[in-house]
């Protein structure tokens, strides 16, 4: 399954005069109010989010899984459904892997799938949360926190072997994500743990090549329901440290306690240098990992406000690997990416029509009612058109749930596959 | 200090033009996908909100109060801010009393003040959370609910009394909230707590006129921090049901636990018949209080779509109490005022233009992606242009926070009142 | 494996005099306070929680799950497993089935074995959760409340199977616990989402034996992370109100968003006679499954002092069917179930130690520092003695967990029954 | 009023047998456990917690107060109710001093009237929270954090003149608790904010004494609703590291998000060597500020058994500043001290009977069961009769409470003092 260039042309046919009339509508209004328009469509073009390869299929929950239809179920077809999602919306030009589940058989060939559909290899996954079969040792009570000296050397080891897979494809950084944690209390030791996880680390650290990034996650619970080693930033930015310069912070939307304000976290993080990536979703009471946007989409535009300021205000800090880390329970996995992608690009788009200046007045004014007005005026604004002219001008369709549902992706993918697939890691 | 038409007329004639720009094109485009533009002005214009008579002086916490230039002293200067702010948004023509803060001294002026206004008298609030000068019972622990029958006889007369003096002022119904509850375990005997609640409702619910409600408050903690007495819907709903049919629920967006889904629990009441009033307002910890819309606008929009499913499919449910329930710790309360009426119209705007019938459709389809991009659809919508229409409509201003500052109402304010006034409550 | 009274007696010879030493010096001191021990140690004895069939094997998370060595693989060996408990601890003297995962084959066969192991068949549950192998309709988007009459009359005839089955065991009644609801905002219609479930389980309710009960539970998320058809206590009590008299609420622990007040729900719910069912867990973040009175055991006081309370004062309210509802996703779950049966002794010993009528009086006397002293006052007390009395009156051991591993029971299953077995249902 | 010897012991006649003998029974039952209990109760009365200042009268909310009878009025009578507290209990050795609520008159009769009631000077608390009469600087938008250099300046140089108090008394630490903040989205730069804060800190380290601390408060909302400049420990610790050696963070347990994990953060926080302070109290919502101990008991033994194993292992950790820091709305304030310090001796003396080794081998072992069970073992243990002692050999009484109402203090303050004095700063 490939879209074609002309299937994208042909498409966009229909809809072309309407969305010429509000795009030049908005660009006349935002032009008149000093924005430049241009300038704002070609970040949007710019900007891509890896899509992760274990994010191609249904997810499910503790209580069961209902599988969707033409799943891909190997590597080469993970790709080609990134594939589907980039030349639809040209915002997904990178894919995550995750390792053990995408391990390549030929990495010639993989690498020229890849590059055929415009497609770079981002942060790579290890994965130490869940026992491989013929694992010698096992994760259950932990990985790189182990009190067993053997279990963290394995799940060092493991890492290295990422780190390696990625250098092949081209990846410049590794994701961590540890479920090391407890579930009651007096289980762990709560500073040896943490050392543990420190040591193991550094020893990761000194595998990673001159031009690679770690990149820590913290989560505050689940798998483990009492306490998690890395349970906040705080405790990722302190193991980061330890590392070193290459070492630094991601930031999961859903890994955060109730009522967290996360547009802070990612605004001092950056201020220190030290943000290094970004998992998109959304969430009502967990880690739901529902779609971008679909939830708390204000939540979303404060987060990009944040962002868009670190971009240009902090060269401290690092480019950020942007991904989107979603389960799909109820949807078409590659319909709820689309909408993901959607949501972003529109936090993005009205990120960048605050004016700074305007806004920086008004904080220093303390004029607390018109700091308000500029954020919101920029939300209120419609963006769609602008997402639109970004995708237009990068060869994408004007409407990409729509365009998916005209091509009939769906059911090319069943035909081509299978109904009962189900994809490696679910 | 009064707004003239004049002074209406003026402001609006400079951002005329552009406004007929923005709603000609915007209605155009909405009246190509089947929307009936000037119907859901119509339901704009005739929206009111009731601004409570405490909200018009600055708010604190428990760690203090920094107060606001120009304060309302007394009930009339109270119904002029109350003017101001209906004379430009044209949304706020009722006002919510609280006794014994703002017992009339002459009615027939306060009336005709009111009148001249355009100002209705909506809900009637009583107050039996804190003592008053010379109060024969304390409050300190409970009221309605308090193990001591003179205590409750207290706070029943008072009930009564609130009924009295709004029936008075043309008020039909009485808002009671609770600040009943406990700070500690075993404090309350939960069952005599409740029971008293409910024989207090009713010998208050005998004295209410034929053509009146009661709205019962809920609230899960403070200013009580183990138990309240109504802590949840349900309770309230129970003891709405013990009172009888003129008796119902009231919502306040703030006063419910983290992560509630309050979009289903007035949906679940109207289909009850049993939504009598709403308080709007925000927040991201507790019952914070912020301006609507200012923390979770998408949340208020997905209540705003059950409140307009409600009023076209549940005659079962009576025409609801509206109020804005805020506090204005740092912000002029005026514009705060302003802000929150803008964010509610917003909701109700894009509410106003969901497909109810593609969303059922998309919905016996279980097409999910489509339910959502039915309800993004409205929301990403920018409705500004109808909202300042509806205002024009009626008379008001096209931008009132501008208005506002244009005019200089604050300075006129302190010029006529004196800079250090404290609003009577606060 | 069954446990052998010589075994017990020969267990319980070591420990004996440090008891009776213990139980005396507490005795005495209690004694002279007025308690009156014995007629707390009957009470002990005779409160017996249900063991739910599918908390025998490892538990697990999205994430994976880490298996148990030795897990019962059909109901005769969780039966057996049951049995194991019950004749250490005295107090598990009924197993709660969940069907389709155990159904018998052969019931007179499973009748006489749970006979002799004096084990009853307390409440059992339907599974409208999962869809099952060949099952014509699936419950992806619901059951009870799903839009399509098809599948809503498969889940109805899902249920009546069940009382049926059930009844041939001697059950006396139905849990319901529905995962209906929605990822998404739109996804659902709520109220018709509410009143389908209503028309469901009135249907239900028609096949109830007049002899049975049907218990409703609440849940506010997961497996939906948007809504949840029956979201809180408020939701099922109406829903029990609408099916009629044998139709009741049941409240899981876990079921509830942060900072819920459990106990005052307990005690209205009894108060108007409607509480039905109790599952027994602990948690720290959401509904964690983990072992009972591992987190908040103050909490799991204060519920059963309502729950004492209501036992004494609401002859309105029907006898409980009381559950552990947990998942042992670390611990041998036959352990953690010993644990969970201990922690649920020790608070119901504690509650029983509040004297009601000084509570009483200090609550009528607004004495909150008295209120305070009598609950801390029983809490504080060690009650381990008076457990370890009701269960050697029984014929238990003192020490469940201590004589579980003593007699080796993990190591002697395994070899029955192999390492690598999976519980059905896991 | 002051407490004589005398009273307290012809008070400890009556129950001294009673005393013995559960003492007596405990000690030999922990003995042959081989616990050293003369080395547990020297722990116990070696242990004092500072009352702050502002803890003796009637706290409120922002709803109002119900002031209490003989509420202390100046800093003299302050001093007295701490007297009796440290009297009854021997656990209140300190009080913790609130600037400019407490600026003494005379220091040396302060100094002179603490030393005979054998009262140290703790860490002394400045405020920036609230603007005081004639400040020519406002506090409303902040005030270590403002973007205005002379409202930073004012106070930076408060913070200095509160160490020049608390120099002049004794006191060795600098408490500082910023409620800088924000209410809404935007008002804030929180970069700006940050550095300023950061900025403003050094310059009072400057000012800090060599033999001096600074311990740096966070908290996540209140009395700012959308953002809080300290929001947590880690922006606290990284506030810390960039001032130097001497700068701490301090741990109010209200002060976290729902569900936090509080034992890990104070744990994690020893092994860095940065724990400066703690502030206990108990909440079930937010910062409520309740009476130690009376919602979740389990938690705070937990917090102290990372304490005591802190205190034994992180000699890189200094010694911590203890206070008690919870608000009074519905108790006398002293009984509610009191129950306070039973609560935190409780926690202490719990801990003190967890055998670290045998919890090391245990978790070594992941033998999670057995973790629970001895962490379980030592909560569960009666330990009243340990405290009793404690306070004995100390000079104390054997039952604070009981002995407060027999010799009938608070009455005997309201002769002193009259009915409806209030204490400065409520």
């Amino acid at each position: 399954m490939k879209i074609q260039k002309e299937q994208i042309l042909d498409y966009n046919t229909k809809g072309l005069q309407n969305h010429n009339e509000n795009f030049d509508f908005l660009t006349n209004k935002l032009s008149k109010n000093g924005h430049k328009v241009e300038e704002i469509i070609s970040k949007l073009s710019e900007f891509q989010v890896a899509i992760p390869s274990w994010a191609l299929g249904a997810g499910g929950t503790r209580f069961g899984r209902f599988s969707f239809y033409g799943e891909p179920s190997r590597l080469e077809q993970k790709l080609e459904d990134v594939g589907v999602l980039h030349a639809l919306t040209k915002t997904a030009g990178a894919v995550s892997l995750h390792i053990p589940w995408d391990i390549p058989q030929d990495y010639a060939a993989v690498k020229q799938q890849a590059d055929a559909l415009n497609i770079k290899f981002d942060s790579v996954n290890s994965n130490t949360f869940q026992d491989q079969k013929n694992a010698k040792e096992s994760y259950k009570y932990g990985s790189l926190s182990n009190t067993s000296q053997a279990v963290r050397e394995q799940a060092i080891a493991h890492n290295l072997d990422v780190i390696n897979i990625g250098n092949k494809l081209g990846s410049k950084s590794l994701t961590v994500w540890l479920a090391d944690g407890s579930c009651f209390p007096g289980q762990n030791n709560f500073q040896t743990a943490f050392q543990n996880t420190q040591d193991s680390l550094k020893d990761i650290y000194k595998g990673l090549p001159d031009d690679w990034k770690m990149l820590i996650e913290y989560k505050p619970y689940e798998p483990n329901f009492y306490s998690t080693v890395i349970q906040d930033w705080g405790a990722s930015l302190m193991l980061a440290n330890g590392c070193g310069e290459k070492a630094f912070t991601l930031v999961d939307l859903g890994h955060h306690l109730p009522n967290s304000n996360i547009e802070q976290i990612v605004s001092i993080l950056q201020l220190k240098g030290k943000l290094g990536g970004f998992h998109f979703n959304d969430s009502k009471y967990g880690d739901d990992d529902l779609t971008v946007g679909s939830i708390k989409p204000y939540a979303l535009f404060l987060i990009f406000n944040e962002l868009v300021y670190g971009m240009e205000n902090n060269p401290q800090n690092p480019d950020l690997a942007w991904m989107i880390d979603a389960s799909h329970n109820v949807k078409d996995p590659l319909e709820d990416l689309i909408q993901s992608l959607e949501a972003i690009q529109e936090a993005f788009a009205k990120a960048l029509l605050i004016d700074q200046d305007e806004l920086k007045a008004a904080q220093l004014d303390n004029d607390v009612v018109k700091c308000q007005e500029i954020l919101q005026g920029a939300y209120r604004t419609d963006v769609r058109p602008l997402i639109e002219r970004a995708r237009l001008n990068s060869g994408g369709v004007i409407s990409p749930i729509n365009a998916y549902r005209s091509l009939d992706v769906r059911n090319q993918l069943i035909k081509e596959r299978g109904r009962n697939t189900v994809a490696t890691g679910l």
